[in-house]
């Protein structure tokens, strides 16, 4: 009978740090080998974060990287863990092809051994590897103790054939794989089911460790788990904070005994804390303690106010209420109100006096007038931003920013949007999830996310409210001109939000959203919206290219890029 | 002997306007027939414009593509062209895989036939298309007149082996093929090298028929050649222009007989021509007649409108003079001598009452109110560009958006960005040029491109200058500030060109950059600068991507994209 002791490691890296990821690595092995671990084993492309998108390209990077892992092989031993097999991510080099590959390396003994490279390359979605990495060829097998350790890497498992299929030839005692899957809704099922299929293919329990935390525009949420050969969920991690999980494995029983396993959140928490998750990872990783953002007294940016004062703290956020001559008294009182219950800074700049001196000099009507007002106010907001160094949060919901419903360089100002993938119906739902979370007594930092105490009470909130009723119940307006309703110029959001989840989340064609119900004139004005937001979703220009490298298409580096040369 | 008659039709499409380009072809087979040509061959995608990006993967709009290319052969058998064998690229879809195919067919008596399968699927620079379609497998040869036709498609013939390599084996009379190769300085070389090396290895001459016209990011500049066995040139269509080139080839005689060769544009021209038709073209596809900019009297919105005026003439630019308290009155004549010398509306709208009216509210300090500043006047050219439709241009060059010298929202603002790609130095040389071409009469859209009439005086310039050489010639600066110099944050432009040239679009890493004989300081200071400044260019907030289908990274449209289901 042969026992290995594995840990999951499942951390938070920033792309491009390698002096800070190679940290991280160090104290979660020390953290194993305290725990009795034999083998420890991180997220895909530890070492140099992930995704890394065209930096993968730089040649600099990759020698930096390599040397990385020769110096934490080098700690490791001098650590007293060179009996440790620590399995970390990292970019390798095709020295053949001049490309490189997304590469897991074991440190052991002191050295960097057992390079095993990702075989499938995701080129879909967010993904676009197949346009950086080289394809790895061979499966690899590592040998501890006498046990048969398979490796994959991510892709390598939600693809048939390849690197599984032919470890399940070889036969193997477990599979370990190491993976970076962005968050999505429902996706945890999907791991979990795609991971039983694995198990029963090698004949062997899988080990599923996924990196948690923020880059850029997406958000890894952790969740790691172990799945025993027949499909019984053996071990499972916490979402959204990082985490080290143990398994025990007995080659000679026939089924492994189960350890920890995290309850399931619930969805509307799942989606909160990730978009809370991504803020406040974009923050570290950018170097931002604060942010500043406009507060209408309407849904969004009530939402986003809490979702920032649970990232960073309320005494972290600073509200502007930019109130104009069309603005309610209840939205701005609605507006002080959520700054209350968070504890922001909370600041009044009317833009009626801007407004007319602008109007002296242009007197613009219709539309030209309202997108003034949102204009004056994304500058208010980047000037706070610039003199109090904050970071600017923009407050667009889905729904609006898929039907151009926003001012560019307005309303749509800022470096991160927390919402923009939320439809306006989600952050509904998400309010009143947030304030039933209040009133059960998680105050403003209470969420369980990476960095914040363990779920607890947070600071206190007064009435156990969070979001404003009103702000939820009201009917929605931008407030640009007297009496103006959303529903003046979109179909009410409950059915807005069902097209737009059908036309573009489902990808449903015009024929099929008839198909779906929905009637020709509803279909006809969302599909001619959204097909002709594109540019407003963008907000930069885009210009000839006319050298061999331009910025923007061919040259793809992520925002959160830590390295320097 | 057979003698065959080639046309070759060098024309502008637009991603998604079926209609449009089918009409295009139309018009251009009855061109191509008129001139007794047996066979016309059109650039890649030419039904679909390219690149299509994700819009290929919508199947309504595979079918109606496949609908509308039945309708072009039915059509043009009804107007008399049935025998005519018309080559137009399209988008197929492989059933099997259901992934779309990048594909040539043969439009001839009625059917649409002989498809032919793009095998090379270029995934770097700008390009995505492995992302996208599914590889062809099968080289095809078209027999015409016992003449045997081989076919490539574009990135075909820039990879050794595939079907270049199969048709060589099988022995053909001619390579034909069709392109969509981006613009880019020195590229003509690069082709006309590359066909050379291709027509020795299948033993015949090479056809190269290339796409004209801007598409969103992209210029393609036609320049369609034909080349010989041995590498003579036999034929060469003019570069920015529409045009239909015929080609004979003789399969009896040992050597071709050359035709038109239009001769080389002096480089200064061929770039200034890009970034014209580029915007030309952006305006035309998107619906617009008119631009609005700021014009400072500095030497980049000289040079933008300048371009501006060549792309829809002066009478249809509008600038705006928006000075400070700061302005120089050198700058305010040098702005509105410009507008005088290429037709311009010309308003001025002092910022000093707007820019004191926030500062009795916000109070700002140092870079603050420098931003505020830029940030007023793109409040005020997006007010003229909403109030009478124009397409606000931004006057950014590629010197300040690498380093990060402008304000976000503020000079940036605009939809499109003409010298988005052309370093400082390379602005002042393309000025001078210009100026040159005024004095040799080529007056305000006299130039040689799409849509433009044939190179012609034009609208005369007045004294023969287009852009006041004081414009030219003074030292470079923001004025937002009293004093103020772009030399007091950058390096001076003749040295931080260089090093961005080689940091950026020869990729050099640190180490080249001091083996290239830069100073380390200097070298620093440009590397620091360009590795921040990633997210000032792209200016829209990131936001966490919490369903399966969110905007940005994972649905990837063009902007202009005419298509409607």
């Amino acid at each position: 009978m042969t026992q290995l002791r594995f840990a999951l490691a499942q951390i938070d890296t920033c792309v491009g740090d390698l002096d800070g990821n190679a940290d991280r690595i160090m104290q979660y092995a020390h953290l194993a080998a305290h725990g009795g671990a034999r083998v420890v084993v991180f997220p895909e492309m530890t070492l140099t974060g992930y995704p890394i998108e065209d930096l993968a390209l730089r040649r600099t990077f990759r020698q930096a990287a390599w040397d990385k892992a020769n110096w934490l092989a080098t700690e490791l031993e001098a650590d007293g863990l060179g009996d440790l097999y620590v399995a970390v991510g990292t970019v390798g080099t095709d020295h053949a092809l001049d490309k490189p590959r997304n590469r897991m390396v074991v440190l052991h003994d002191g050295t960097v051994s057992a390079a095993y490279d990702k075989h499938f390359l995701p080129n879909y979605g967010v993904f676009d590897e197949f346009r950086i990495f080289a394809a790895g060829e061979r499966s690899t097998v590592l040998e501890v103790d006498g046990v048969r350790i398979g490796v994959a890497i991510c892709e390598d498992i939600w693809q048939d054939g390849g690197p599984v299929a032919a470890l399940a030839e070889q036969g193997i005692d477990v599979l370990m794989t190491m993976n970076g899957s962005p968050y999505e809704e429902g996706k945890t099922h999907t791991r979990y089911d795609l991971a039983v299929r694995r198990a029963a293919e090698v004949h062997a329990p899988v080990i599923y460790v996924n990196q948690v935390g923020g880059q850029d525009d997406l958000v890894f949420d952790g969740g790691s788990f172990v799945v025993d050969a027949d499909g019984t969920l053996l071990e499972r991690s916490p979402m959204f904070v990082e985490h080290l999980g143990f398994f025990d494995l007995d080659t000679s029983a026939q089924h492994q005994t189960p350890g920890d396993i995290e309850p399931a959140l619930d969805p509307d928490e799942e989606v909160y804390t990730a978009c809370v998750l991504g803020l406040k990872d974009y923050m570290a990783k950018n170097h931002f303690t604060g942010v500043c953002l406009g507060l209408s007294g309407g849904i969004d940016s009530a939402l986003v106010a809490a979702m920032a004062a649970d990232a960073c703290g309320g005494a972290n956020v600073h509200g502007i209420s930019m109130p104009s001559m069309y603005s309610s008294d209840g939205s701005k009182d609605d507006a002080a109100d959520l700054a209350a219950n968070i504890g922001a800074h909370y600041d009044i700049q009317p833009i009626e006096p801007l407004f007319n001196a602008f109007q002296g000099q242009l007197a613009l009507e219709g539309v030209a007038a309202e997108n003034l007002q949102a204009r004056i106010r994304g500058v208010i907001v980047m000037a706070y931003s610039n003199s109090k160094g904050l970071l600017a949060v923009a407050t667009g919901n889905k729904s609006e920013l898929a039907c151009g419903y926003s001012t560019i360089y307005g309303d749509a100002v800022g470096g991160y949007a927390p919402i923009k993938d939320l439809l306006k119906t989600r952050v509904w739902e998400l309010s009143r999830w947030r304030n039933r979370a209040a009133q059960a007594g998680i105050g403003v930092g209470g969420l369980r996310i990476v960095g914040n105490e363990s779920r607890g009470a947070g600071k206190p909130l007064p009435n156990g409210v969070m979001i404003p009723v009103n702000s939820i119940e009201k009917a929605p307006s931008a407030e640009l001109r007297p009496g103006q309703k959303d529903s003046d110029s979109l179909p009410e959001y409950e059915l807005l939000d069902k097209v737009l989840a059908a036309y573009i989340e489902h990808a449903h064609g015009r024929a099929d959203l008839l198909a779906d119900g929905f009637d020709a004139k509803t279909v006809d004005t969302v599909m001619r919206l959204v097909d002709r937001a594109e540019w407003k979703r963008r907000q930069y220009p885009l210009g000839p290219k006319v050298t061999a490298l331009a910025f923007g298409r061919d040259r793809r580096l992520p925002v959160t890029n830590a390295f320097r040369e």
